[in-house]
């Protein structure tokens, strides 16, 4: 596995090089759209994203779209793939799928991938079956989120979110605690300014410590504290995290 | 990835040479105990399999007892591995484990294989977790589903099932179509006599809607029939499965 940097305006050209250098070993290229996720809520330019897609595409490299966290509305459009012009020829969904309730995974292709592996020849199968496929139960579960997604009031909701957290982000970007506040849809992310920043960041207990005993339920990576709210919460609920963010910024 | 045969009295101790031999090499020995399921329910020796794992150990190569189909009492005992003198380090479970209902898997390891990871040191982590781990749901619907296993009544019906499918094979073990029947515990084997024995047999479509037009499901693995049914089948629907065998026997 080869990894590339985040991409941005200074690195494009030289992660294009590298892909068309190592293009006869590559399977694919496989991205978090929009927002890495795990990784610390890394979010970067759609329009850069879509140009590595093309590159991808011109050199037969095959493009994998992760959007298990991304997708069903968190980024703020219904997938962060609709951000882009140019869309991956492989997609997977889970979580935002049955709304989080039963576990269950989507994998997408286009229309080639699949009729490559359509033939009369069962030796041409797809041998991936697994003991839960399609489980019936979190199909209907993921069939009645999905009708909730697609009403106008969870669009609605959805906006909401993002606006208020756009105005939370205005409120605190310049508090000297944080190295960086960045938002994404329905995600905000801050960055505690502290001596490296990284998954085992000893402020993560800390504050998952502190916001459990407010009853909130935060789970940092690291020194990065985000925020990614069901959208049926409501703005007194958001209020209540949002303060009680500023204390703990006043504290920790 | 090596493979071995299934293990009889005439090659254990070539296979105990092969894992010898290539021990420095090998990661894990990894099985289905007693049956391997979509391999076309090959059934094995537990005393071949106890000192293979034997051997195992005393190489130090870690084994792995996969009991996703074989778990909960499918075998005819709790778990496959209840019929071995020797225990596998690692044992996985699904499937039964919720009853077929809801989509959930475990993993379970000695006491010094968990201690490995066990460390102030956070790289020291098992870095394993995904979108659903310990989906609380499943966890109820498998919690429920062993409350009911554990009752005797589940016993008796797990001991009424083999001993119908005793009888049965009793009753067809000479039919000339047949090549071979086998039973281990709650499941049943019918080794159609074609040309080759083959999971892309074409004899499986034909028995597969035979079956399917009288109302049963039953999913041949090629020219290998099988019956593994829910503990709550009752007799009369045992003996429905049986004769309509008999029936498809007369004429596939």
């Amino acid at each position: 596995v080869e990894f590339i940097d985040l991409p941005n305006q200074d690195n494009l050209e030289q992660i294009k090089s590298k892909v068309s250098n190592l293009k006869s070993d590559l399977a694919c290229f496989i991205f978090e759209p929009l927002v890495q996720g795990a990784g610390g809520m890394l979010m970067y330019n759609a329009d850069l994203l879509s140009e590595l897609i093309y590159h991808c595409k011109k050199e037969n490299v095959l493009t994998i779209a992760d959007e298990v966290m991304t997708g069903f509305g968190r980024t703020g459009k219904l997938f962060a793939s609709d951000y882009l012009t140019n869309k991956a020829d492989l997609m997977c969904f889970s979580k935002g799928l049955t709304g989080g309730t039963m576990p269950l995974g989507i994998t997408t292709c286009t229309q080639s991938i699949y009729d490559a592996f359509l033939h009369d020849d069962k030796l041409k199968t797809l041998f991936h079956g697994h003991s839960f496929t399609a489980n019936p139960v979190a199909c209907a579960a993921s069939n009645a989120s999905f009708d909730l997604l697609i009403q106008d009031k969870t669009t609605v909701n959805i906006q909401r979110i993002m606006a208020k957290h756009q105005l939370f982000a205005l409120e605190i970007k310049d508090n000297p605690k944080l190295k960086d506040v960045r938002q994404q849809g329905t995600i905000i992310a801050l960055e505690w300014d502290t001596e490296a920043t990284s998954y085992f960041n000893n402020i993560r207990d800390t504050l998952y410590n502190f916001f459990l005993s407010k009853n909130i339920l935060l789970r940092p990576l690291g020194n990065i504290l985000y925020i990614m709210p069901p959208y049926c919460i409501s703005n007194d609920d958001l209020d209540y995290i949002y303060n009680n963010i500023k204390i703990a910024l006043s504290k920790f």
